[in-house]
C-alpha cells in the first residue's frame, strides 16, 4: 500500500449532495472514513447520512476555503463542477479526480478527440459554433445526427435531433446557440458501459461490462452480464484503461459505448461513479462507491469480481411508489435516495435484482 | 404488506450511538428511512452517519420527549436501556422491540426461566442474593460454575468463576453483592447463535446458524456454516422462534447456545442486532441490520438466504491497525466503526472473509 493512504478517521469532502454523494458517504463509513458534503441545496439527500455538511454555492470562496480546511481530500459526484471551484480547492487540498479529467469530461469535443487520439472509435463529429457551422457539419459528416451542447448536458437535456439540412435552424434554436457538437448517428445494437477505477499508484481495475437500456434518454436498466462477445468486452475495458491512464485519473470513471456489429464507439465518459455501476452494490464485495472512496483516499483498489448476475432498474418519479412490492421480492435489493419530491423523471431510487452465480 | 408500514421519508429513532446504531443507520438509508440517534456520548460513532442526533442522558425526560416528537418509531442498540427511558418513550411513540422483551433480556433469571418454560435446555441455575444463597446454590446445583450479576453484564463483565465452596466468598465480593445468578458449567463442544427476526404481522425469519468463538469472553469469530448437525440447527432456530413468539417480539433478536453432544443449551438472548450476525452484511442480500429496520418500521422481512460462506473476525483494540492488509485481501470486506480511541479489547471493527457458495 502507498504511504499516502488516508487512515481511518480522515475526512472525505464530497461536492454534490445527490444520490451519488449519498451512496459515496454510505460506502466511506465502513472504511472508517468520515465525509463532509458540500452542496447548495438545503435538502440534499446526502446530508441525511452525514453529520458534517456545508450548504453553500459552488462559487462561495469563503465557504469553499472553510470546507477545504475541514477535509483531507475532495471528490465530487457530478462532472459539472465549475472550474473555478476546483481551482480554489486545489490550492488548498488534493482534488481527485483532478482538473484535467474534469476539463475533458466537461467538453464533448475534448472527450471525443481524446478517444480518437487513443485509437478508439467514436461517432463522426464536428464542432458547431454557429448555424453555418451546423449546416456545413451536417453536409460533411452526414445525417441523421444529433446536436448537443458541448457542456452541461445530461439525461437528454441540451440536445436536438437533426434528420437533414432542413432541421438545422430549429436544432440550433433548441440548444439556444450554445457551443455545440454535431454527431452523426451510429448504428448500434446495444449500449454498454465500463466502470473502471485507477488508484494513486496507477493500478487499474474494471468491473464487468454492463449492458444499458435507456428510456426517454434516461438510464432505465443496467444488466450484467452484457450480451457482447468476450473480445468486445475486453476491448471496451482496454479503451477505458487507456483513458484513465491518459488522464492520470484517480477514482472511478464510467465510459459509455455504443456497440454495432461488434464495433465499439465511445459515447461519453463520466469522471465519477456512474448510474450503470449501481449493480455493483449487490453483485460484488466492493461496490463502485467503495472503489471510488478507496481510490481518492489513496487506498488500494478492491476486488471487482462479480458473484451474481444483476439487473439494476432505476425508479423514476412515481415509480418509487412500488417499494412495498419490491420489499417483498426475495431477490430484490431496494436502494432509495431519500428524496422528498417525486418529480416526473427524477431518479428516486433503484432496485437490484440479484441471481447468485453458479460457479 | 401491513398498512402500518412506515413509508420512505419516515424517521427511525435509535437509542445508542455505538457500532450497532451506526450500522442500523447505514442500513436504514437505502430503504429511504431517516434516522435520529440518541446517545449520551458526544463522540458517538453513529452520529457520523446521521444528520440528526441528540446528545443527552437516557433519563433526561425533556430530551426524550423532544426525541420522541421527531421520530416515528424508536428502537435501540443495547439491552440495558433503563426501564424508565422506555416508559417515557412508550407513552409517546412505539418502541420496538417492546418493554416485555427488554425486561426479560435484562434479567438473566427471567431469561433462563423463559427458556425452560418454552421447553428449551439451559445450564442448571439458581438465584443468588446473598453469600449464603451462593453457598447453598453451589452445593445444590454443583460446581464448577459461574456467578453472574442478573443485570448489566456483557463481554465477561460482572462475572466470577466458582470452582467449589472455597471460591464463594471471593466470587460474591467480585460481583460486589449485586443480585446474581449462579450457573453450573455445561460441557459443550461449541457455541452457536441464531439471528432471528419477527415482523409486526408475526412472521418469523432466521438467518443460518452461526458458530462462534470467544476469546477473553469477547466474541472473536463467527463462522457460517456452523459445524452442527442439521437437526441441531433446526432445533436452535425453533427455540429462537418460540422465544420471539412468546415475547410478542418485533425486530431482530440474537439467541446464543452452547452445543454439547448434540444437546442445545440456551445461554443468553440479546433483544437487538448481534455481533454474531455481522456476517450477514456480506453473505446475504438483506443484512441483520436491514432486517431489524424492516421489522421495526413495519415492513415485511427480507429474505435470509445465504449466498456465501463467511468468517467474521472482530477487530479489537489495536487489531484495527491491520486495515491496510485487509484492504488488499480480495475476499475480505472491512467494516470499521469510526471510533477514535483503540482501547484494549474495544470493538473497533470487523472483517468478513467471504467465499461465494457453489450451488
Amino acid at each position: 500500500m502507498s504511504g499516502k493512504a488516508l487512515p481511518p478517521g480522515s475526512t472525505i469532502g464530497i461536492l454534490g449532495g445527490g444520490q451519488l454523494g449519498r451512496m459515496l458517504a454510505l460506502a466511506a463509513a465502513p472504511l472508517g472514513l468520515k465525509c463532509h458534503i458540500y452542496a447548495p441545496e438545503a435538502d440534499s439527500p446526502a446530508f441525511q447520512v452525514s453529520a458534517n455538511y456545508t450548504v453553500a454555492d459552488y462559487l462561495d470562496e469563503q465557504a469553499l476555503a472553510g470546507f477545504a480546511a475541514k477535509v483531507d481530500v475532495v471528490t465530487y459526484e457530478f462532472e459539472n463542477v465549475p472550474a473555478r471551484t476546483v481551482e480554489i480547492l486545489e490550492a488548498r487540498v488534493a482534488v481527485r479526480p483532478g482538473s484535467k479529467a474534469l476539463a475533458v469530461a466537461q467538453d464533448r469535443i475534448k472527450e471525443k478527440t481524446l478517444a480518437r487520439e487513443l485509437g478508439a472509435m467514436t461517432a463522426d463529429f464536428a464542432a458547431v459554433n454557429s448555424l453555418d457551422d451546423l449546416r456545413e457539419a451536417v453536409q460533411r459528416v452526414g445525417a441523421p445526427g444529433i446536436l448537443k451542447t458541448t457542456r452541461l448536458g445530461y439525461d437528454g437535456k441540451g440536445q436536438a435531433k437533426v434528420n437533414g439540412a432542413a432541421d438545422c435552424e430549429a436544432a440550433w434554436k433548441a440548444i439556444k446557440g450554445e457551443p455545440a457538437i454535431y454527431e452523426r448517428f451510429v448504428h448500434f445494437d446495444r449500449e454498454v458501459s465500463v466502470i473502471i477505477a485507477r488508484d494513486l499508484a496507477g493500478k487499474v481495475a474494471a468491473f464487468d461490462v454492463t449492458e444499458n437500456v435507456h428510456r426517454n434518454h434516461i438510464l432505465y436498466t443496467s444488466t450484467v452480464p452484457a450480451r457482447v462477445a468476450p473480445e468486445v468486452a475486453s476491448e471496451a475495458v482496454f479503451v477505458a484503461q487507456r483513458m484513465v491512464e491518459a488522464l492520470d485519473y484517480v477514482g472511478v470513471m464510467g465510459v459509455e459505448f455504443f456497440v454495432g456489429a461488434d464495433v465499439l464507439y465511445v459515447n461519453e465518459i463520466a469522471p465519477r461513479v456512474h448510474n450503470s455501476g449501481h449493480w455493483t452494490m449487490d453483485g460484488c464485495l466492493v461496490s463502485q462507491f467503495e472503489q471510488h472512496i478507496r481510490a481518492v483516499a489513496g487506498w488500494p483498489l478492491g476486488a471487482t469480481a462479480r458473484h451474481a448476475n444483476v439487473v439494476m432498474t432505476n425508479l423514476l418519479g412515481d415509480e418509487a411508489g412500488v417499494w412495498p412490492g419490491i420489499a417483498m421480492e426475495p431477490e430484490a435489493v431496494l436502494h432509495l435516495y431519500g428524496k422528498a419530491e417525486a418529480r416526473p423523471g427524477r431518479k428516486m431510487g433503484h432496485v437490484n435484482r440479484v441471481q447468485p452465480l453458479r460457479q
